[in-house]
């Protein structure tokens, strides 16, 4: 454990138990709830200046680093200083098409493993350096393990992951090169997610599963100080950002509260953005326990083509409920072929998302047509992935090329002139 | 065609005959011969500084804009804006390996559709916007079209891609979604490359075609640029830089060097790296003309798992020799058995490359065995492009993960434990 714990304590998101930095691993001992890592603002607004964040030299979420619970891992010149740094696009057609004030779309896609998910593995491998873990293992369909066997091969840290066999090639192929160990169980997340948890129990590893790694929702985060950095920190308008994404497990949608709420505390910001989550119809856990009007989640039998966001029972379920509700935001569902369309309307102004990623611009679409956003609004939609980690479904999205001589007449044909 | 030329005039690297900057599109009309684009390199240093340059606050390759022979393109915040300005990295454990002063890896897999071709694509998107064209055609063996597509979708423009149909399913998938017309063609890359010449011709298009189009070079030099940013322009050792590119066509290669020569010729560097060309042996005939000590370049049947530098013909052969012969380096083959061995290698550190991409290390693995290089040898590698272009091969590089029920019984059996 780290001599000087880089945060004041972790608080139980149920029950508020709170625990010290070196008490606890992963949930709530008492009701398993997910826990927040609380950080000391006042210490850290005294010591540091927004300014000096402002004008960093890295360009990577290390530039976050006194808003981090982890102490300055090093490792330059590796892809764990790549993580993070995304860049904001601002597609014009699409902005004019739905009719908005301002449309940004976030793409995460440019992540090192390319995946919003290195983050999170960027910030938990620097914690398993702290507490010199012998292996980190995680469950993972397909993209947070990937994210995980990135970090770990750029600093040299073994590690384990547990997939569904039915995880993209893109992203089996992924897992394998980077190194790691990887096991694909004839389940689904939720059996390799409990698997995970047991063999890291037993054989002393040091688990990322998300819901039940505090630091994942840590790492997370820095995609709301980015866009702190790239929109709320030069707005001028007094209505919130609108901000889309895609929920699976839940975890992201936290991240991103937890971001803003470390903002708002710290003075940075004054205004929450309204939080909007978007899940699948197949994969609507959260979705359903926010329009019940409770926090309770109930398991579905997950089953939608945006493998990334298919779970049964997210592990994060009440903080990302709690994301849109304390926001003003809300939950959208949509159906699998709205987000093989948003796929192929994204590609058109060059961003390729994978189902995951353009689940939220789904949403999006889906929000402008009910009127939950408007003309006035300032929209920002994070793209959460790169369509080449699932080209099977980018395939869906659009109508197979045609196949023909190499020679003028065979085009001529083709193109009936 | 733009009113004020961005540059002086062409110049055919065979036969030496001058065009003005409205005379042509294309290759020489005598022979044939690629032509070079000539800056005014006088007016250039004199209206330009190079701490201008190098305070620029663009990222991308637009920051070298006024060493660029095209206008400033606008469409900020697409991804046209975002090509180059890619990373280097440092990976510890292979410099230690080779026993290597300093090694760097550059990697290219971070441009927008995820290869080096987004440089080229880029910039003759500019072009194709200054000149009014009306679409944009290319031959690609995919990632050069799915560059083409995604610059295009970018900025609107609409266009063609001819791609063999054996090209891997990633990057044909990446040519639909960007949304350009996708032609397969039942023949090589060659075939492919000599139709989209014909329909350019008799439909009015605009042709891309590497080591057909001037305004390829001139995007792919910008990687030069970065790399005297990135490297010399803080380099002390009055050794030179020793540079890694794998070789197809020859175009690339072709780049580079022309972007070290428009420094040398500013008298922003004093010295040339030595550029070191790798092909597969299987698809040999640049390196085949440069062990002959002629520039004669001879077609070969190629066949390379390499896909991106598997070329019968190389059509920037004659240049791609010189910028070997021209600065001290060489040309390497290497066997596809090495080039899957390279793709594990790099993955161990965090860098997932394609075979092209990998080849170039591969090469140096074979120069170090060799003793081209030595450990005095500053050496930086390009990665071409990202590993998720072609996870056929990826999977080919390491063993497939054993499937397992998932219960601690069945992982402790598959463990041995």
């Amino acid at each position: 454990m780290n001599s000087i714990p880089r945060f004041s304590h972790y608080r139980c998101c149920l029950c508020g138990k709170e625990y010290s930095p070196d008490q606890v691993f992963y949930n709530c001992l008492v009701d398993g709830g997910n826990l927040d890592i609380i950080l000391d603002i006042p210490t850290i607004r005294k010591n540091n200046s927004r300014e000096a964040i402002l004008s960093s030299a890295e360009t990577s979420l290390w530039r976050y680093l006194p808003l981090l619970p982890v102490a300055d891992p090093g490792y330059h010149g590796t892809p764990l200083r790549l993580a993070g740094g995304t860049p904001l696009l601002h597609p014009l057609p699409l902005e004019k098409k739905l009719g908005l004030h301002t449309l940004w779309i976030k793409d995460e896609g440019k992540n090192p493993s390319a995946s919003f998910k290195d983050r999170a593995s960027a910030v938990v491998v620097a914690r398993a350096r702290e507490i010199q873990a012998s292996t980190v293992v995680t469950a993972s369909t397909g993209n947070a393990g990937a994210a995980l066997a990135c970090m770990s091969a750029a600093v040299g840290q073994p590690a384990v992951i547990f997939a569904p066999k039915s995880a993209p090639p893109a992203k089996v192929a992924q897992l394998l090169v980077f190194g790691a160990k990887v096991i694909l169980v004839d389940g689904n997340y939720d059996s390799a997610f409990d698997l995970t948890v047991q063999a890291a129990e037993e054989f002393g590893w040091y688990c990322r599963n998300t819901g039940y790694n505090p630091f994942t929702v840590e790492g997370k985060k820095s995609a709301a100080f980015e866009i702190w950095e790239q929109v709320l920190h030069h707005r001028t308008s007094n209505k919130p950002l609108v901000l889309f994404v895609s929920v699976g497990d839940g975890n992201i949608i936290s991240g991103l509260h937890k971001g803003f709420k470390d903002l708002l505390e710290l003075g940075w910001i004054e205004q929450m953005p309204r939080i909007m989550g978007v899940q699948s119809s197949g994969s609507a856990a959260i979705a359903n326990a926010f329009f019940a009007g409770d926090e309770q989640i109930i398991p579905v039998q997950a089953n939608t083509l945006a493998d990334s966001i298919s779970v049964d029972l997210p592990r994060d379920g009440v903080r990302a409920v709690r994301a849109a509700r304390q926001t003003g935001g809300t939950y959208l569902l949509v159906e699998d072929d709205a987000i093989l369309q948003a796929i192929a309307t994204l590609g058109k102004v060059g961003i390729f998302a994978e189902p995951a990623g353009a689940t939220a611009f789904a949403g999006l679409q889906l929000a402008v047509m009910n009127g939950l956003v408007t003309a006035e609004d300032d929209v920002l939609v994070m793209n959460t992935g790169n369509g080449l980690k699932d080209i099977r479904a980018a395939m869906q999205a659009v109508s197979p090329a045609p196949v023909i001589d190499p020679d003028m007449k065979s085009l001529k044909k083709y193109l009936g002139v």
